[in-house]
């Protein structure tokens, strides 16, 4: 696990003047990396770092040798057209780009001089999606949502008796994973109505949003050698937003035996800047287990992921309808949580993804889960938030949703903050419903 | 649909002698595709067909400019190290392909002294996986194993009320698709033994195997841009053996409710060599779905997907222990049938893939589900043949079988052969079990 160094000390100021505003999502002590170009150009995709409205483009600032060593090696890797030769670096080759950017930024900084024509401005910058994803894997880490989907799926048997067990994950869809901001068509699928003796062809009725994060793991392992809770961050890059899109009415029909399918894949949205784990290191929280509950195996259980484990990372979805965006108003929110209440941490998900030998390679992604917190407003999904479509959600001007309606755009922001500590925040994860294809 | 046409005529022959063998997995008709150098060089990576047994080595014969127009376009696509530039290239490229070889490869062909030099001994060569697999899916198109293995899962309620609806399918792991020969460790994994209060982790105690075909995506899709049934076998480069490696305990532990994880993507075994769907035109057959059923939903059902959508492609099984190597015996057939028994079609899967929108890409892969026929001695896993373990397989010399044992090989066989046509062979899939991590 990282320790707090110099990096995170909340009196770091930098020279690019936006990053010292106190509501600022990238001051120094954030330091996110995206792939980016100008927005409309033909110009090379490439990595970057956000730094208050500003983005080092780590293919300048290899081109002028702003940086040697490690962090140069780094700087180097992160200039091509994805992260992934970055995130095979691993974790100590993310901490040295860290630490001499967070220098080379500073007030006073020696390197300024070299590195503020590597600045592109992020009002000019237009996102790939960070890495190429070999492999995206969706887990369950909220026993909240867990519960409350369960209900819906299986009002008898909501919880499973593995869930206290198995942190419980699936494969998704990478190749449907895309770069905010998305728009996507509302899918087509198969669904059965209530008392129809067979299944409709149609576009999907009820069109949902999973609240998750996304973890993008660094360095991989080889087939055949599982990774040990005690090393399962340092194969961790990053974390960024995700929406998991989803369609209940092809789920519903769909999902058994084998799981989710077309339900989740037609579309997949994740924010452009990747948060790294160090970064968030003083937002740590012990894990929320709670005290009947059984312990967790030994292979998943050790007490640094008890005592500090989890990460406070604040949540809020917001939606903005047509009509709001016709008459000027501002987006209404749906729901604000944080990822602390999650029942199984990232360590624990990387080591028993592995725990059979399965090989993770750098670039691959996991979702979170929907990351539903214990009350009602802090549910992560419509489906949860209306109790299935039962109880439209009530917006401002008089508008309700059960579920999304075509023209919805949906706004994902995930920020950490807390007295004593520099704000690290997300940025946001958009994504739009355009109508089905006719 | 693929017409006959000439390079289907039974009675070409080869200047590559072993190729017009009557037993021969690889006739002219026939021209798999694969990734191979020699083995155990530093040559690089590169494309190959076979022909008897040798290796149309498609680098050589880029360099050497046998082949011009469309045929040349697709050598040089499938000259690298991987299909998937080829892949791309679409279904016509794959055709004029397979032509210009077939001509080129017949008994008194001008081209033979261009293209002879360009062949490699298959028993000097090694494999790697054919394509990139960008995502892996696994389908579960016999009703025959869904039924069987529904029975153990879920006594009451086999197959469930969509499975004659929907084909269902599920995301399966890339990375750890592996090409024949492929060894790999016993996984560990949590199981729940009977009568237990909580699960324990181990060394999977019923190891299985899945009998399927893999389906490699050629020409993918837009996202948002559904595959008409029509058009979907356009969409199909070829076909090859699967072995989907299952560990039932940790299966049946983990798969409520998102489906099978940790059981599953340990690993997956595919043979080297993609036999084309052309290859496969003369062995059409009609789809064997009873009449008492319901017809599919009209985007999956046109008369040329009812009257020649299946193939009939033979399927073995064959097991070899430890003992059995050790003594000089044979190994021993577990399963035989045939591929026409499946439910849903090749292009049904990439139709109702597709539907919602979903983006397909060149290299992805298919696998068609454990492909059990209707009768006992046609079921292609263990979990079925031995009824959950309850009636171990007797094999030869008195050894007994209920799941696999460390050191055990599974060999896949598959092949098609009838009376005017020349037989089609896939080669073999082979993949050992050794013992789990200490």
């Amino acid at each position: 696990m990282h320790a707090l160094n110099e990096t995170h000390d909340p009196q770091l100021r930098s020279w690019v003047a936006a990053a010292n505003a106190p509501d600022a999502d990238f001051p120094i002590q954030n330091l996110p990396l995206a792939v980016f170009r100008r927005r409309g150009s033909n110009e090379p995709w490439r990595g970057g770092v956000a730094i208050g409205d500003r983005i080092v483009d780590l293919a300048a600032a290899d081109r002028a040798q702003v940086f040697d060593g490690a962090a140069g090696e780094a700087v180097r890797a992160g200039a091509q057209d994805s992260l992934n030769a970055l995130m095979a670096l691993g974790a100590p080759a993310s901490s040295a780009l860290r630490l001499a950017l967070s220098r080379a930024l500073r007030d006073g900084a020696a390197q300024r001089g070299a590195l503020e024509p590597c600045l592109v401005p992020q009002s000019e910058a237009e996102y790939a999606l960070p890495a190429r994803i070999g492999d995206y894997t969706d887990f369950y880490t909220s026993v909240h949502h867990a519960t409350n989907i369960g209900r819906q799926f299986r009002p008898d048997n909501p919880l499973l008796p593995n869930y206290k067990w198995v942190p419980i994950g699936y494969h998704g869809r990478a190749s449907s994973v895309m770069a905010s901001p998305h728009s996507f068509r509302r899918p087509q699928g198969q669904s059965m109505a209530p008392g129809a003796t067979q299944p409709q062809l149609g576009p999907s009725k009820r069109l949902d949003i999973e609240l998750e994060l996304g973890i993008f793991i660094g360095a991989g392992n080889a087939a055949g050698e599982p990774i040990a809770i005690t090393e399962a961050e340092e194969h961790v890059f990053g974390i960024c937003l995700l929406n998991d899109w989803s369609a209940r009415d092809i789920q519903a029909w769909e999902y058994q035996p084998l799981g989710p399918f077309l339900s989740k894949n037609f579309a997949t949205t994740i924010s452009p800047w990747i948060v790294t784990l160090e970064a968030l290191a003083p937002y740590r929280m012990p894990l929320d287990r709670p005290a009947g509950d059984p312990q967790p195996l030994p292979y998943l259980d050790t007490p640094a992921n008890r005592e500090s484990g989890a990460f406070d990372i604040q949540l809020q979805v917001e939606l903005q309808t047509p009509r709001m965006r016709e008459t000027g108003q501002p987006g209404a929110q749906l729901c604000r949580t944080s990822y602390r209440h999650a029942y199984w941490t990232v360590a624990q998900m990387v080591t028993h993804h592995t725990v059979n030998g399965c090989n993770l390679q750098p670039g691959d992604l996991f979702g979170s889960g929907t990351l539903s917190g214990p009350t009602p407003g802090e549910a992560g999904a419509l489906a949860e938030l209306t109790e299935g479509g039962k109880k439209p959600v009530q917006l401002p001007g008089g508008e309700t949703r059960s579920f999304l309606e075509d023209g919805d755009t949906v706004v994902l922001r995930g920020w950490c903050e807390k007295p004593g500590a520099a704000r690290i925040g997300f940025g946001e994860c958009v994504g739009t419903v355009l109508p089905a294809r006719t």
